[in-house]
C-alpha cells in the first residue's frame, strides 16, 4: 500500500493537514474530514479509515469512505451542541492520528434535526418538533433526466409531500439504462468491488435537494427490479460493503431514512439471517442512528426485531393496524397501499377518491400513509410519478389538506378502540384534546356522537374532497347529535375548548 | 279428552267423511287434509294428528296441527306425479284411519317447485329450472299495515327481487305494537303454550302471496329482536312446539326457506346444542326438505353440519368465498352486507353505489347476495322498508340488473382462482363459455384479458350503474387487450361463440 504525498506527515499533525475542514458546524449539519491516502490497488475495498470525535466522555466513532482520486472522506452529524475533538484512525499511516476540533454551535430555522420515533408510535424531529409523514414514492428519480429530476423536486414542493421513497439501485422499468450506476460500468458489466463516485455525489446532492425543501428521504437499499444488472444475485460481501458505503456517504444527512429493500421478499435468493445481519450492520455503522425498516411485498419482515425503528407496510388492510401497533411497539407507516393511476396493473388504477380515503382510513387508525401514482399519458413519461416527475392526480392536494390538519393537532393521533364509526384522537397531555371522525363510505344525515362528559368542544363539519372545514355553531358536552351531510367520505372534528 | 261431534266415525273412513279434500292436486302444490277433533283443553300441545301418503314403496308421513275450533288440517306438498293414498293417523279415534286418494298432477307454467341445491354451490327449483339468488329484507313485514303489506307486494313485483327474508315473530323495533302475535295475548301477556291460528292463516297468506310473483320466502323462525314480549326467553319445549307448528302449517308451500334464525349469536343464553337439536327437528318434520340455513351476527354458525343446506352470512368479506366453499361445499349466500340507506347507524348507511358494487363482488365471487334498505323519510315510515314498504333507493335496479346477467349465463357463476381481476365463469358443460371480469374500484384503461386459447369469444362492456352492455366489434381469442373506460366500477362479459 503506497502512502499518498499529500499531508502525510508521520505521527500527530494538525487539522489543517488534512484539508479543509470547518471550525464551526451546525448541530445536525454535516462536519467533514477530507484526507489524502492510497490511490492504487482497491481502496474501496482494501483502505478504512475513521475517526473519533470526542466531547467529554462521549466519543463516537464513524466509519469514512474512499471518494477517489486517493481521497477519504469521514462524514459525520454532530448532535451535541458545544466543542467536539476528533482524531482519524487507519491502518494507513498518511491517515491515522489527523487532529482537530469544532464547535457543534445552535442550528438553523430550517433545521430540525433527523426524525425519530416518539410516543411509541409516532414521530418528531431531534429537536422536538413533530413529524407527521405525508409521503410519495419517487422510486428512480435520481435515473431519470436531469429536467425530469428538476421536475420533481418543483413539484414536490408544490404538491407538499415531506418524505419521499427513493432507491440507490436503478430499477429496469424506469428511465431506461441509467447514465450511471452507483458501481462503475466495465465492458458492458458492474464492477461490484467499487463504486461509482461520481454517481453517489449526484445521489447526496439529491438527498440535500430534498432536504433544502424540507422532504425527508426514505433511502431504499435493495430491491429486487435489478436483476439484468445482477443486483438481485451480488455477493454477500458486496452487499455489506455497499451497505456501509452507503451508510458512511448519506448517514451525515440529517433528511436521511434506511429502507433495508423495497419488497424483500421479492429477493428470493435472500435468507431472513441475511435481512438481519444487513439491519444490524445498518444500525452499527450508522451512528446518527436514523430511522430503519424495510418493505415487503407479500409476508411482511417482524417488526419487531429490535433493529427496526417503524413498520413500513405493503397493504391497506388498515382495521389491523390496533392489533400490529400492539405487536410491534412502533409506529406504522403504510408505505404502499396502490397508487392513483390508469394502468391495468391492479396496483396502479386507483380513483384520487379512493387514494385519499386511504389515507384517512390509514390516519385515523393512528398510523401513516405514502402516496403513490402511475398516470400514464399518451406518447410522455413526465406523468409517471411513482418514479418522479409531475403529479397529475386528484389526491396530492387532498392528502396535503389533510396533512395539515394532522399537523393541526400538533400530535399523533391514537386511534379510540370501540368507537362506533372510526374515530382517533390527539391528546397533548390533556385527554380528548382534539377528536377526529371518518365516516369512510357511510353516509348518515346526523349521528349521536358520544363526546367525553364535563368537557366541551367546538365542533367542525369537514369535507376531505372539497377541502372545506365548516365550524358547527354551539359549543358540545357529552352525548351530542349533529347533523351531517348524508354524503360519504365526511369527517368531523372536534376540538376541545 | 273429548272427540268432536262432526264426522267422528269410528274405524277407517271414507275422504269425505273429514271435509272436502281435492282429487288432483298439481305437482309441489298443496294438498290438504282436514279433520275434526277435540276442541277443549290445549289441542295446541295434547293433540297429536297425522297422515301417511303411499304411492307404490313409498310413504311419507306428515305431521298436522290444530287450527283451532276443532279444526285439525294435514298439509303436503306432493313431489311425485300420479295416485296416492292417504290415511290419518292420531291417537284420537275420531282421526285415526281416515282414508282417500288423489292423483298429483303436472305443475301449471308457473310452478317450477320448492328451490334446492345443485352443482355443490348453486340453486335450482325441483323441476331442474335454475334459481339464482337475488333477495332482500321485509323482516317485519306481515306485522305492518295492511296498506304497507300491499306496497310491499308491489314494490317486491316491480323491483326485480325474487327472495325476501321474513320473521315469523315480531320485531321491538317496527311496526309498533302488533295487532296480532303468533301466540295469543292474554292480559298482555302472551300465552306460548297455544298458537293464535289467525296470525298464521294471515302469515301463509302473505307466504302464497310472494309465491303468486315468484319470490321465495326465508322464513326466519327466531330473532333476538323480541325480548319485551319474551321471545328470547321461551322454554325449550316452547320453542320446539313453535318449530313444529310453523313447519306444519308452511311446509307445504313451495316457497318456502328456513332460517333458523337471524343473528342467532345474539340470543346469548342459547346453547349450540339448542341450535342443533331445532335445525334436526326442521329437518325431520318438514318432509319437503325445504332449505335450510342460520344466520350470524358475529360468530358463525358451522355451516358445514349435515342439516345446513347453505350458508347465511353477515358479512362483506367477499375474499374469503372461495375458502368458506371449500370448507362447507355448500351454496354461500351474503344475506346481509350492510343497507343501503341515511340512518346513523353503520349498518344502515350505504350508498346504492356501494350496495350495487357489493352485489358484483358476491356474484363474481360465485356466491349470492340480498339487499337491505333503510331510509328513514321525515314523518313517514314507508320508506323503512327493510321491514317491508316502498324501496327508495338506487340499487334495486342495478342489482336486477346485474340480476338479468346472471340469469343470462342459465348456469351458476364460479369465481376463476389466482385471476388478475376479479372474474368469474360459468360453464354449462363447456368450460369457459361466459366469463365475467369486474374490475372493482380498479379503473384502467385497457386490459390484457387472458382468455382461454382455441375458443373464440364475443366481448361487451359492461356498466353496472348506467345499467349498458355495449358489444365490442370483433371476436377475441388468447390474450386480448381491450379497451376500457377508464371509470371504477366496470365490468366485461364474454361469450363464447
Amino acid at each position: 500500500m503506497k502512502l499518498v504525498a499529500a499531508g502525510a506527515v508521520s505521527g500527530a499533525r494538525l487539522a489543517h493537514a488534512a484539508g479543509a475542514v470547518a471550525a464551526q458546524v451546525e448541530r445536525w449539519g454535516k462536519f467533514a474530514i477530507e484526507l489524502k491516502g492510497p490511490a492504487t490497488g482497491n481502496p474501496f475495498a482494501e483502505v478504512r479509515v475513521a475517526a473519533e470525535f470526542t466531547k467529554g466522555a462521549r466519543t463516537v466513532k464513524v466509519e469514512g469512505f474512499y471518494d477517489g482520486d486517493g481521497v477519504y472522506r469521514v462524514r459525520w452529524m454532530p448532535d451535541e451542541l458545544g466543542t467536539w475533538q476528533w482524531v482519524t484512525r487507519s491502518p494507513v499511516a498518511s491517515m491515522e492520528g489527523t487532529k482537530g476540533a469544532f464547535t457543534c454551535v445552535a442550528p438553523t430555522a430550517a433545521n430540525h434535526g433527523p426524525v425519530g420515533v416518539t410516543d411509541t408510535f409516532h414521530f418528531r424531529h431531534a429537536d422536538g418538533t413533530r413529524y407527521f409523514p405525508f409521503g410519495t414514492t419517487c422510486y428512480a428519480w435520481v435515473f431519470e433526466s436531469e429536467r425530469l429530476q428538476e421536475m420533481t423536486l418543483t413539484n414536490l414542493k408544490r404538491a407538499g409531500f415531506n418524505k419521499v421513497r427513493m432507491c440507490v439501485l436503478p430499477k429496469t422499468f424506469a428511465a431506461g439504462e441509467p447514465e450511471r450506476h452507483p458501481f462503475p460500468m466495465v465492458n458492458g458489466k458492474l464492477d461490484f468491488t467499487r463504486f461509482d463516485t461520481e454517481f453517489f455525489r449526484h445521489l447526496e446532492k439529491r438527498v440535500k435537494d430534498l432536504d433544502a425543501i424540507g422532504v425527508q428521504a426514505d433511502v431504499i437499499l435493495f430491491h429486487p427490479y435489478g436483476k439484468p444488472w445482477g443486483y438481485d444475485q451480488m455477493p454477500k460481501e458486496v452487499n455489506e460493503r455497499y451497505v456501509r458505503y452507503v451508510v458512511a456517504r448519506l448517514g451525515s444527512l440529517r433528511n436521511v431514512w434506511w429502507s433495508l429493500a423495497n419488497e424483500y421478499d421479492l429477493l428470493k435468493t435472500w435468507t431472513m439471517e441475511e435481512w438481519d445481519h444487513l439491519f444490524r450492520v445498518v444500525e452499527e455503522a450508522d451512528v446518527a442512528g436514523h430511522l430503519r425498516s424495510v418493505h415487503h411485498s407479500g409476508p411482511m419482515y417482524d417488526y419487531a426485531k429490535p433493529w427496526v425503528t417503524h413498520a413500513s407496510l405493503q397493504t391497506y388492510d388498515f382495521d389491523k393496524t390496533a392489533e400490529w401497533k400492539k405487536a410491534w411497539g412502533k409506529p406504522v407507516i403504510f408505505d404502499e397501499v396502490q397508487y392513483e393511476g390508469n394502468i391495468w396493473r391492479r396496483w396502479g388504477n386507483l380513483t384520487g377518491e379512493e387514494l385519499t380515503r386511504r389515507f384517512w382510513l390509514a390516519v385515523t387508525a393512528g398510523a401513516y400513509c405514502t402516496h403513490g401514482e402511475v398516470i400514464a399519458v399518451k406518447d410522455s413519461k413526465d406523468g409517471m410519478s411513482a418514479d418522479g416527475g409531475v403529479l397529475l392526480g386528484e389526491s396530492p392536494q387532498r392528502i396535503a389538506f389533510l396533512r395539515k390538519l394532522v399537523e393541526g393537532t400538533n400530535v399523533g393521533l391514537q386511534q379510540m378502540e370501540g368507537a362506533y364509526y372510526r374515530c382517533a384522537n390527539g391528546n397533548a397531555g390533556k385527554p380528548g384534546e382534539v377528536i377526529l371522525y371518518y365516516f369512510d363510505y357511510h353516509r348518515p344525515t346526523d349521528y349521536p356522537f358520544p363526546l367525553p362528559e364535563g368537557a366541551s368542544y367546538k365542533a367542525e363539519l369537514i369535507d376531505p374532497w372539497a377541502m372545506m372545514v365548516t365550524p358547527v355553531p354551539g359549543t358540545f358536552t357529552g352525548k351530542s347529535d349533529i347533523t351531517l351531510s348524508g354524503q360519504p367520505y365526511q369527517a368531523v372534528r372536534f376540538k376541545r375548548v
